[in-house]
Parts: C-alpha cells; sequence; structure tokens
C-alpha cells in the first residue's frame, strides 16, 4: 500500500473530540427538546434515487446536488440535498405502518456543492420537526414553540422568533394591485429588506413598474407601526388589528391576520414567554412550498460578530406531501440551523463543563509492573461506578503522567505508588486547585465524586 | 413538480420511530461505554477523495465503492467504505492538534455495495473503538474489556469473546514448516473451521500440498485440547502453557503466547468475568492488516437462528497509520457489529419500556374550543418538567382520542373535560389496566409519576 498524503474533500470537516463533544451535547439537547413535544425520530439513507430529488428545489439548487454510484450500479442515486423532500418520500413510503398525526424528527448531515468559503460546508447538519396531519393553528404554534424552548435550552435568552403568514403577503399584494409574477416580485423584493433597507426596496420596487402610491401602501403595511421593542404579545396583537382594518375586504389578508391571532392565542396558552415572539410583516423566507404560517428566529444580540442571520425557520406548507401521493396532508414544520447555532455557543461557550475540554474524570497511574495490576483494578472500580476513566499506559515518571493529565484537561488523577497499594490507598490530586487527598479504597468513589463535584 | 412513486434505492432502509429510538439506544449505550473507558468521539465526511481509499481494502472490496461527484466537480469523492481508514486519514491530518495515546470512537454509516439480501443493506452502521499510540498488552486487553463492558451493558450475557495471536499463527506455520504464499494459504483456510469443519480444513490444507503429518501437527495445535466448557482464564492459561512447552523454539510462537498471557493477566485484573474470555487458537479473522493480538466475539446462544455470526471484532494493527503519515504508530481496536447486535435485540426485545413503543408518555386530550386553552396550558407544564406529552389536535370525540392514545402505545391520558376545568382538576386514565384518578393541577406532576413508575 502506498503511503499518500492525507486530505479531506473541499467543503468537508473532521470533528476533533472536543468539537464533537460539543455538537452531540447540542443534537442531544435538541433531539430531547423535540421528544418532550411528542416528536420522534425518523432516519432516511443518505442516498436517494436521483428521480426522488429532481425537479423539488428549483434549476439553480439541482445544479449543486451531488451524484453517486457504483461499478455497474443501475440505478441513478444522488446524496440528499435537505430532510423534507425525503420525509415526503419516506411518509408517502410507509404511511401504511404510520398513525397520524406524524410528528417526527431528523438531525442530519445533508450534501450541497455550494463554492466553499468561510462558514459555509458541502456536508452540514440540518435539525428538522415536522408534524404531518393537523391543519389547525395548533400545529403552528406548536412549532413555534418548539423553536423556542429548543434555543432556551440550549441557552439562549436573547432571540425573537418573527411570524408571519403568506396569506398574509398575498392579501397585501392584492390590496396593491398586484397578481401572478408581480406577486412572486413582490415577496422577492421586501425578502430582502434586511439586506438593503427601506428605501432599497422602495427602489426595487419602483423598477419593478409598481407605482410610487402603492409602493407607499405596502411599504406602509409591511413595516407596520415601528416601535422601540417589537416583541410581545401586546404588540403582535396591536399589529394585527391594524392591518384587520385596513384590509377588512380583501378576504386572503383577513384569513392570514386571523391565523396569525389564532396561533398568538396558543403560543400565550402555552406559556411561550412573549419577549420572544414577534409579529413581523416584512418576514418573508425564500422557500417557495411555504402555504401559510411562516416563522423565523434571529438573535437580538447587538454584536455585529453574532449577526449570523436566522438560526431557526420554518412554516406550514400544506402541498409538499402530496408529490408522494394520491392527495396532499396539512403539513407544518421547523428547522434549526445547528451549524450557525454551534458557531454561537462557540463564541459563548455555552456548553456544560462536564464535557470540556474531555469527558474523561480521572487518569489513574501506573508506578511500574509490581503495581499496575492494582492500578486497572481502581479502574476498573471506577468505570463500573460509570466514571469515565482512563489508565496511563506507557513507561513514565509520575510527573510525566500528570502533565499528561493536565494538557489533556482531566480535572482528577488518581496515584497508586508502592505505599498507597501497600496501604489500600489511593492519592488524588484535583489539578485546577492543587487540592489533594488521600482516602482508603473504600472512600474512593465518594472522595472522587466529591472533588469532582466543586 | 410532478407525482412520482416513493422508492428507496436497493439496500438502503427508512428506520421509522420505533426503530430509531432502538437503534438510538443501542448507540448511545455503546457511546457512554465507549467513554467510561475514557474514547471520544470523532467524525470525519462521508464523503472521502479517493485517493484516500483507492488501494487500501483489496481488488475485490475496491469494486464495492460508491463514487459520488457534483456536476463540473473538480475532485473524485467516494463515499467511505470503513471507519478505520478514515481515522488513519484523520490522524494524519490532525495529529498536530492531538495527544497520544488517541482514543476515539466512531458510530457512523459506512456504503458497500454487496448485492442486497435478507440482512445484507448497502448503507449500514460501524461501531469502532480504536486506541493510537500504546504498544503494550494494556491497550489491547482494554479493546477486549470494552466489547465485554458493551455486551453486558446491552444485556448481552451469553457471548465469548474468542482471543488469538496473528505471531502465534506464524509461529505455527513456521513449525509445520510453511512460509510466505503457503502461510497466508494456511490462515484463510483456518478461517473457515467454523464453515467446514476440522475435516474440510484437513482436506483444504492437504489439497495445498501440505503433507499429512505435518496437518496433523498443525491442527493439534491450533484446535487444542477440546474441553465441554472452554472459556474461563484457567483454561486460557492452560492452553498457553501447552502451547508454550510444544513450540518452545519458535521466537514468533513465544512472542504471540506471551503477549495472550499478558491480555489474561490484564483483563483478569480490571475484573473482566472469565467466562466471556476464550483462547481460541484457531480465531484467523479475516482482515490483513493486523499483525499481533486478534479477537472476537460470538454469542453462545443455543438458538441456530441467533447464530449471526461474530458481533464484535478487533486486533492489533500497527502498521496501517503509516500510510498518512512518515512513521506508523501501534494502534488497536475493536468494531462492534451492532447491525447484527440490534437483529438480535430485536428478536428478544432487549429494549427499556421507556422507549417502546413510543416516548410519549402523556396524551393530554381537548374537550372543545373552549377549553383548549387549558389544556394546552397543561401540556406547556408536563413538558417543562420533561414529560414528553401530545396535545390531541383534531377534532374527535373523548373516546376516539382515548382509542389513538391506545393504539400509538402512550401509556396515560390526560382528560380535561368542561367538570374537570371548572373545578381545576385533571382525570387522568393508565390504559394498560385502565386505572383512573382525579387530580388536583398541584398534585398533578405527582399523580403523573406514579402513575408512569409501576
Amino acid at each position: 500500500m502506498n503511503k499518500i498524503a492525507a486530505r479531506l474533500p473541499s467543503g468537508m470537516r473532521d470533528f476533533l473530540p472536543l468539537d464533537m463533544l460539543r455538537r452531540q451535547y447540542v443534537i442531544d439537547t435538541v433531539a430531547k427538546t423535540f421528544q418532550t413535544f411528542g416528536y420522534e425520530p425518523l432516519q432516511t439513507p443518505i442516498l436517494e434515487l436521483e428521480e426522488t430529488l429532481l425537479g423539488k428545489y428549483g434549476p439553480d439548487a439541482e445544479k449543486l446536488i451531488f451524484y453517486a454510484q457504483h461499478p455497474g450500479g443501475k440505478e441513478k442515486l444522488a446524496l440528499r440535498y435537505d430532510l423534507t423532500v425525503p420525509l415526503a418520500r419516506a411518509f408517502g413510503l410507509h404511511e401504511g405502518e404510520l398513525l397520524l398525526p406524524f410528528r417526527r424528527y431528523q438531525i442530519a448531515p445533508v450534501w450541497r456543492a455550494e463554492r466553499p468559503q468561510r462558514g459555509r460546508y458541502r456536508e452540514f447538519y440540518q435539525c428538522d420537526a415536522d408534524c404531518i396531519g393537523v391543519a389547525g393553528m395548533a400545529a403552528d404554534a406548536e412549532s413555534v414553540a418548539i423553536v423556542v424552548a429548543a434555543l432556551r435550552k440550549l441557552g439562549f435568552q436573547d432571540f425573537a422568533v418573527k411570524i408571519n403568514n403568506r396569506k398574509l403577503l398575498t392579501g397585501i399584494g392584492v390590496y396593491a394591485g398586484l397578481s401572478g409574477q408581480a406577486l412572486s416580485d413582490l415577496y422577492r423584493t421586501i425578502d430582502k429588506l434586511d439586506k438593503i433597507g427601506p428605501d432599497g426596496v422602495r427602489e426595487e420596487l419602483g423598477k419593478n413598474g409598481i407605482e410610487a402610491a402603492v409602493i407607499d401602501k405596502i411599504m406602509n403595511l409591511v413595516l407596520s407601526a415601528q416601535v422601540a421593542d417589537p416583541v410581545g404579545y401586546a404588540v403582535g396583537a396591536a399589529r394585527i388589528a391594524q392591518l384587520q382594518q385596513t384590509l377588512a375586504d380583501i378576504p386572503p389578508a383577513q384569513e392570514g391576520l386571523s391565523e396569525l391571532g389564532e396561533i398568538l392565542a396558543n403560543l400565550q396558552a402555552m406559556n411561550v414567554p412573549g419577549q420572544h415572539i414577534e409579529i413581523d410583516f416584512s418576514m418573508v423566507r425564500g422557500l417557495s412550498y411555504y402555504t401559510g404560517a411562516i416563522f423565523e428566529a434571529v438573535l437580538t444580540t447587538g454584536d455585529p460578530e453574532e449577526r449570523v442571520g436566522s438560526v431557526a425557520g420554518g412554516g406550514r406548507y400544506d402541498d409538499l406531501i402530496g408529490l408522494f401521493r394520491k392527495e396532499s396532508l396539512p403539513t407544518v414544520g421547523v428547522s434549526l440551523g445547528i451549524e450557525r447555532l454551534i458557531v454561537i455557543m462557540d463564541k459563548r461557550n455555552m456548553y456544560p463543563a462536564s464535557i470540556n475540554p474531555t469527558v474523561i474524570n480521572v487518569l489513574v497511574t501506573v508506578f511500574g509492573p509490581e503495581t499496575r495490576a492494582e492500578s486497572m483494578r481502581v479502574v476498573a472500580e471506577l468505570r463500573e461506578a460509570g466514571i469515565p476513566t482512563e489508565l496511563f499506559m506507557q513507561d513514565a515518571r509520575l510527573g510525566k503522567q500528570i502533565s499528561y493529565a493536565d494538557k489533556r484537561g482531566i480535572p482528577l488523577v488518581a496515584v497508586l505508588g508502592p505505599e498507597e497499594v501497600a496501604n489500600g490507598m489511593v492519592k488524588l490530586k484535583r489539578l485546577a486547585d492543587q487540592t489533594e487527598i488521600t482516602t482508603s479504597r473504600a472512600n474512593l468513589l465518594g472522595s472522587i465524586k466529591t472533588l469532582l463535584a466543586r
């Protein structure tokens, strides 16, 4: 076998242990939250048939799909591009075995051949929870509540979930006298509000041939009353009421506004803290398959480095499931942007001390061949009690063994020299503060737990 | 977007929620065990450069590799075939950031385009723990101890880990006067012992041109004394002593036997129960990269349906890491066959009741629009306490709501009718035995925990 240089494909990453422990912590915390809401895991394969994916994402996205085959293979395969189309495919295939409503989550990698750049990868994780089979707004509110619960469980306080409704956007277009392509263009332009600002949006709408007076009408509605603190149930209800008056004669707008009101009422009943809830008529979300409520979470941090865009998004998409079965089913779902969240959590170090920088709690030293068996007995005892423990295995003097523990970040060292072994004792050193105690074998577990607990 | 039939690629699987909960339980249990032994997670990407994989597995295996690319992509990519070559590649790439010894685990899918058949899949999970940087037998013993600990944690009692050493096999060949290709052929033939029996092995060795007298010598050594119960430290030590005498003049055999003796001593010091340990001179393991100790776990069940072959395997491979760096490093590792283990665990139903058949503990019913908010408040309270709870969201009479819970296997139903809501009470029904209690909102959590605990 020939030696070759160790290289990674572009846009792909290895996760070394500390990064993996952190990712695992994030994934476990979110999965636990999903389960608390009654969502259960589904896993689809990484390879799907080409035909399953093609025609679902639009021609630009399709160029980013990775294809796969094996020599002599007859099937045309592709690596999944998201978790939503595979959900629809899997539901279509297995619905006979599933009860409605079907609530599932999936936290798993997807592949897109984007041009690699800082913070953008070709293999990255998505983190989705979707509910198939409920038309009522209780399900939409549940999706929003999941986002709030998951972000809070991860330790975030400074975030808001913006909520809007596609039906209302349609209504605003109707109110402004737009339809068809002009209406889609309207969405696309409003979607740029964060990037190009209100004046930029006005300018682009003008270029699209919309009259200045109509632009004013649209902008007044979309931006609604600007207040210092846009979050909270009272602000949301006021915004809804304001538009309900202005758009009284436009049925899709009324429908969208009434759904928004219902979502707010449901969120309030579920004790979702109002400081995380914002009704925002300018929030559009790009994906074309949304049919009703849409939502998007952003950090409200003042730190420009932490302005990473949306950290969660979702909405109702009642037509997608119909691609793989006779009739569609009402569906609403949410996707947490865990790659972005992890970037912020790394920056803020939002991880528990128990995984930081290692899961190993104790290094048991070995004085020499004649005491090795005794050290091994101690190691076995600690592991039996569930304490992650490493046995030092190379030949080295005690000082070197302790400095190894220090370098690796292992908090406790258990020293078994000939004297300790002879007396049935163990010396414990806590490296952070040089606390040192000598304890009997009978009290070993208790002493270790005390030293680790501080 | 066109409708198409929902289909899976051949050899690929979806895992519906119950299967996923079970798989997750197995993966979490094994990961926890690995961590207890001081192994930490590493994750490599699913796509590797072709050059990383090619030339590592032999020409037959290479035919099974899946290749990947995206339109216009210049890199030649492949889906990983195992987790060991990616480990060597990742270690070569990141060793500057890693301390030795480097203990890592990875539990992740790999791809092989095998002909699909019952129980064999093209995307399946491997579950590896490896230790890079320790030459001593303490590391080999640790690998064996991990297998024993993981299988016991999963609930297995009826298994044995067979242990042998490649150096000893070489010594036996030397003793029989073989070398080079004849020696490799010897391994390959002995490896078939389970399939073709001792007579089949004798016949094949004869066909390979080995004299009958030499065959006798080999078979006597390899099969050693057949005893009724081959496991345990005393039996192992006796087998080693027997061969130490017979092969006294053959250095590689002595080296292998002495290593085996050391492993046994270490396992005993670590309190690994002897009933799981078997010295077996006929166990070869196919993979050519092993250089010293080899081991393999098998179930000792009497049920022929449960004879699934080895459920774990591993050994020392001191040369592989050298493929991606200047000099190699001593390495020993183990792979648990979790796909096979899951088949047995499904058959025996070895899963905790808490995931079986759902993680959802409570269904909260909704009587009608006017009580929905109160039901939602209860749901939020239970979720806040970490109890996985579903809110019934469709319009249905109470009987239908309860029968839904029953179908889904949710153990408890919380009923909030107008009377309960008016009095601040909740009625709890445990479906398994029709226990029914009515409790105040203040005592709700306690009552639920009591009803779930039985």
